[in-house]
C-alpha cells in the first residue's frame, strides 16, 4: 500500500507541478510585456536604499524575466525527480510483484519506477522539489518586496493595481497600502519552513519510517497551493502595476545630479587627472549638493579646477542619462534573444 | 567593486563545488564496490523499525548510490547556476565599462555573464545551490543514521571501521561507538539552516542591498568545507564499514521465520483459498511466533488447515530467502547498468 | 482594525495555550504514573545506541517528566509574552482614543496592553511564543523517537499500545508499527518550520507592515492544533504503553556481563593497580565476551591476575545492578519532591 | 568525561550570556536616552510603508526598548535553563559518583546540576536558549531594518554615524550606506538557522547519542559570538545615529495634511454627520492632495459642507501634531516608569 501511496503522491506533485509551471509562464508573459512596455523609462537605481546611478523599469523587469526562467528551469527539473513512484512491493525486492509490472503501471500513470526503492521513494526527491519551491518563493517575495519599496509614500514610483474609488484604509481614506505583495512576502516565509521540513524528511530508518507521511500531508498541498497562489496573485500585480514615471524621474532629480558624480570622476581621469585629485575636486563640489540642497552641475561650472579639464559641454555631457542607458538593447537582447 | 566581489565569490564557489563533484564521485566508488561485495548478502529488511522481508547489504549500498548520482547531477546544475559573475557596473548598466569587457573577462575566470544583473549577481542562484547542498547533506544524514542502526548493540550488522585494539568509549573499554556518522548527522543540521539563511537573502532591496554579505561570509566556507568533510568522512567509514553478515542471519532468524508470513498469505490465495480466511490462518501461526517464541514453519507444517492446501515442499518454498531476493539482479542492472 | 485583530489575535492563542497547559499537564500525569510504576525496572542504558551501563524505565520517565515541566514554564512565560492586546490606533498614539480605554478593554478581554505599540502589538511576543512551541515538539520528538527505539524488533522493550486483535501492517500479519509516535516525530518538523516563519515575522517595517498576517493565519491554528495533537497523542502512548520487563532483562544480558566491566575497572584500581594495567586486564576479559559471546564474569573468576587483586565475592559484586541503581529514590526525590 | 564536556559547555555559555546581558544593558541604555532626547521629535508614523499618523522618534525608540527589556528577560531564563552541569556518570545514575559530589562541583562552578540526566544535560535547554538568541537575533534585525528605512535617500531622517569626511561608495562619493545595519540584518539570519540546528539536537537515541556536539561546536561559538558583535554594532549605530527632524518636518508635510484625515472624519461624525456621508466628503477633498499635490486644509476650508459642519478653527485645530502627541508622557511612563 505505501507503492499505491507514493504513486499516487507523484501523480498528485507532477500535476501540481504543471499547474506551477503554466503559473509561472503566466507571470512571465506579464513580466516581459512590462519590460518592453518600459524599457526606457528611466528610473533611480539604489543599492543600500542609496541612490547610485539610473537604469530603467523595464530593465528590473528583465531581471526578474531572466531569473523567473531560470526557476523555471528549477522546476522542470524538479517536477522530473518527484515522477517517479514504485510498486515494488513492501521492501522494494518485487518479492510478491514483478519488474515489467512495475513498467507497465507506470508507463500507464505517465511516471518514472524508483529505480531502486526500499519500501519508498526515496526523500531526497522532494527534499529537493520542495526546496525549488521554497527558491521560486523567494523569488516572488523579491519581487514583492520591490513592489512595496517603489509604493512607498516618498518614493511612489509604481503602486498595486487599484479600482477607481477604492477606499485604501478605512481610517485613513487616502491610503492605499501595498497589501497583495505584503501578503506574497509572508507567504514565502512558509515556503521556507516547509523546505526545512522535507529536507528533514530524507534520512528515514532503514527501508523507511513512516514519520515523513505526516509532514507531507501538510506540506505537499499548503507548499504547491501557496505557490500557485503567490504566482497568482503577483501576475495580478504584476499585469495591473501603475508605474508612475514622472515620479521616477521627480526622485531621480532629488539629489540634484549627484548621480552623476561617478562619471564626472572618470571624465575627469580620463583628461589625465590623477585619479585621487579628480575624487577631491568631486567630493567638494558633491558636499555642497548633498548638504546643502544645491545643484551639482552649477557648481561643477563655477569650478575653475573643474573647468580647467572639463569643457561646459563636456560637463553636459556627463549628466546625459542616454549614456548610463546605452547598453539596454544588448541587455534585454541576453535576456529575451532577439 | 561588487563586480570583484561577486565574480571572486562565483570563482570560489565553483572551485569549492568541483572539490565536493569530486567527492561524491570518490563515495560513489566506494559504495559501488561495497554494493558488489554484498550482493547476495542477505539482511533483513525494516519498515518503522520492524523486521519486514528481507533484502540484501549490495541493495542498499545500490540505493544509496543512485541517490548520490542524483545529487551528483543537482550539484553540477547548481554548479553552473552559481558560476556567474558580472562586470557591469554600479547598477548593471555597464555605465562605465562595456559588455565585452565583461564576456572578454568572464572566459577569461571560466565563467559567464549574468546576462542581466542589478548590482550583483542575484542570489536566487545561491539560493539555490546552498539548497543543493543541504539535500546532499540529508543524503549523508541517511547514511549516517542507517550506519548507526547497524552499530547498535542488539543489531550489529556493520560497524564503522576500527583499528585492532582501538578503545572504544575509555571508560567502557568494550564499547566501539558510531562516532564518525553521529558527527556526520549533526552536521547535516548544519547545512540546513544555512540553506534557510540563503533563502532569505534573495529579496534584496532595489539594485542591491549588502545585508547577504555577513551571510555569505559565514555559509560560504561552512557549507562547502562542512560538506566536503562530510563527505570525506562517509568515504572513509564505508570503505572500511565492518560489515557481518552471520549476525544478519542470526536478526533474519530472530523472528521465527514471521517474515515470510506474508509469502504464505500469497501462496494461500493463490491455491484458491479467500484472502480473510487466509489471513486468520496465517495470523493464529503468526501469533504464537511472536509472543511466545514458538517457530513459525513448525506450526504451519502442524496446522492442519494450512497443509490441506499447501504440501510440506510449497511451505518450505515459502521459506526461501532466495525468493526473494531473485530480481537483486534486474535492480543492479537499473542501478549500474550492466 | 488592527486593533481588533491583534486583540483577538492574543485572545485566541492565550485560549489555545490555556489547552496546551491542561495538555502538558495530562501528558505529565500520565508519565509520573509510568514513572513510579517502573521506578525499579531495570533496562540497559545506552550511549551512541551501543549498551552503557543499566538504568531503570522508571528514571527515563523521570527524565521526561522534569523536562514536561521546564516546558510548562516556558509556555506559561510564552502565553504572558502573548498575553497581550492593544486599543492604541493606528500608529500606537492614542490619537483617537484614550489609555483607559485601553485599559478597561483589556481588562474586560483578560489581557494586558501593550506598553508601546506601533499600528500592531510587538512581534517578538510572537517569535518567542512559536519557538516554545517548536521546544516542546522537540521534546515530544525525543519522546516519540524513544518509543520507536524501543519498539524495535530486535529491542522490543515497549510497544505502543495496541488492542487485543489488532493487526500490524495488512501485509505483515505479525507486524506492528509504531505509527503513532512516527507520526508526532514527523509533525515536530513542521512546528521547527513554522517557527522560523514567526521569527521572520519580527522586522516589520516601521509602524507596521502586513507580511507576518498571512504567516500568522497558517501557522497560528496550525502549530497550536498540531501541538495540541501531539500532546494528545503521546499521553495516549505513554498511557497505554506495553513495557516488557523481561525483554529489557534480556537486553541487559545479551552482551554477557561488559555492562560491569566500568565497575571492574574501579574495583581494580581501588584496590591499588595502576588505572592502565587495570585497563589492560579488563580489556582482555572483555575482548572474548565480545568477539566470541563468552561470559564476562565466568572469565574473570578464571583470571589469575584479576584473582590477585579482586575476590570471588568482591567480582560479584561488581555485576550487581542495585548497585548501579541505588541512587534511583535520590534522582525521584529531585524531580518529583517528596 | 560527557560530565566534564556539559559542564563545561554550560560555564561557556553562561559567561557568554553575562556578557549578552552587558550588551542589552548597553545598548538599552542608550536607546533610552535617544528616547528622551527624541520624546518629541515628531515623525511620520507608516504602516505598509505609507503615511499614516504622526509619532514621534522617541516613542519608536521607547517601544525598542521596551522590546529589548523583554529580550533580557527571556535571555536571563535562557540563562538558567543552561546553567546547569552534571557530574552523575556514564548513564546519569551516579553508578560511580556520588550526587553529593555533583552538589559540591556544581556549587563550586557556580552552576546547579540536572536533577535528573542521561548521559547528557538534556537538550531541550539549549534548543531554547539557541532560539531566545535568535529572537534576540530578529529584534536587531527590526532595529537595523529601520534604521535602513530612514536612511533611505528619499526619507532621509537618520543615517549612521559617519566621520567628517568619511566617504561613502568609493565610485559614488555622495554615497552613505547604511552597511552596518546591512550587516545586522543578515547576521540575524545566521541565528535563526543555527536555532532550528538547535531544535533538531533535542531527540537523541536512548541515553544520548553525540550527534548534537558537531552542531554545538559551531553554533555555540558562532551564535554568542555573533549576538555580542551585532549588539555592540547596533550600540554604536544607535549611540552615534544622526538624526534629522527637520527632514522628518519635510517629510510630515509631503501628503499636503493627507495624515489628518483621520481626525476630520472624526471631527465630522462628532458634529453629527452620518460616518459614511463624512467619509464621502474626507475623501473627496483627499483625493486632489493625493492626485494634483493640492493642499488639504485649504480645499477643507473652501469646501461649503464640511464648512457647514467644522468652523475654520474646529479644521485647524484638527492639524495640530500636538493632539496626536498629547499621550507620548503616558506612554513614555509606561515603559520608562516615573
Amino acid at each position: 500500500s505505501s507503492d499505491v501511496l507514493d504513486t499516487a503522491l507523484a501523480m498528485q506533485l507532477t500535476q501540481a507541478t504543471d499547474r506551477l509551471l503554466e503559473g509561472i509562464d503566466t507571470l512571465s508573459k506579464v513580466i516581459r510585456r512590462r519590460a518592453f512596455e518600459h524599457k526606457d523609462t528611466v528610473m533611480m537605481g539604489r543599492s543600500h536604499g542609496i541612490h547610485a546611478e539610473p537604469v530603467t523599469f523595464g530593465l528590473t523587469m528583465a531581471i526578474w524575466y531572466d531569473e523567473l526562467q531560470r526557476n523555471r528551469r528549477r522546476l522542470e527539473d524538479a517536477r522530473e525527480t518527484i515522477a517517479v513512484g514504485k510498486c515494488s512491493g513492501a521492501v522494494g525486492t518485487f518479492a510478491n510483484t514483478e519488474p515489467e509490472t512495475e513498467d507497465h503501471i507506470m508507463r500507464r500513470v505517465g511516471l518514472t519506477a524508483e529505480p531502486a526503492a526500499t519500501q519508498v521513494v526515496q526523500r531526497d526527491r522532494h527534499a529537493h522539489y520542495f526546496s525549488v519551491l521554497a527558491v521560486i518563493g523567494a523569488t516572488l517575495e523579491k519581487m514583492a518586496v520591490a513592489v512595496r519599496h517603489w509604493q512607498r509614500t516618498e518614493v511612489l514610483e509604481a503602486e498595486e493595481p487599484f479600482t477607481k474609488g477604492q477606499k485604501g484604509s478605512s481610517a485613513m481614506p487616502h491610503k492605499r497600502n501595498p497589501i497583495l505583495t505584503e501578503n506574497v512576502t509572508g507567504l514565502s516565509r512558509i515556503l521556507r519552513g516547509n523546505a526545512m521540513a522535507a529536507m528533514e524528511n530524507v534520512a528515514l530508518w532503514h527501508e523507511r519510517d513512516i514519520s515523513h507521511s505526516s509532514v507531507e500531508r501538510i506540506i505537499g498541498p499548503d507548499s504547491t497551493i501557496l505557490l500557485d497562489f503567490m504566482l497568482a496573485r503577483m501576475t495580478k500585480v504584476m499585469d495591473g502595476l501603475v508605474v508612475y514615471p514622472e515620479n521616477m524621474m521627480r526622485n531621480l532629480e532629488k539629489t540634484g545630479g549627484l548621480t552623476f558624480s561617478q562619471r564626472l570622476l572618470l571624465a575627469l581621469v580620463d583628461k589625465g587627472m590623477d585619479r585621487q585629485a579628480a575624487y577631491v575636486l568631486v567630493q567638494r563640489n558633491a558636499m555642497p549638493v548633498w548638504e546643502e540642497g544645491k545643484d551639482f552641475m552649477t557648481l561643477l561650472l563655477a569650478d575653475r579646477e573643474v573647468r580647467a579639464a572639463l569643457s561646459e559641454a563636456e560637463i553636459r555631457e556627463a549628466f546625459d542619462f542616454s549614456f548610463h542607458l546605452r547598453h539596454v538593447d544588448t541587455l534585454f537582447q541576453r535576456v529575451f534573444g532577439d
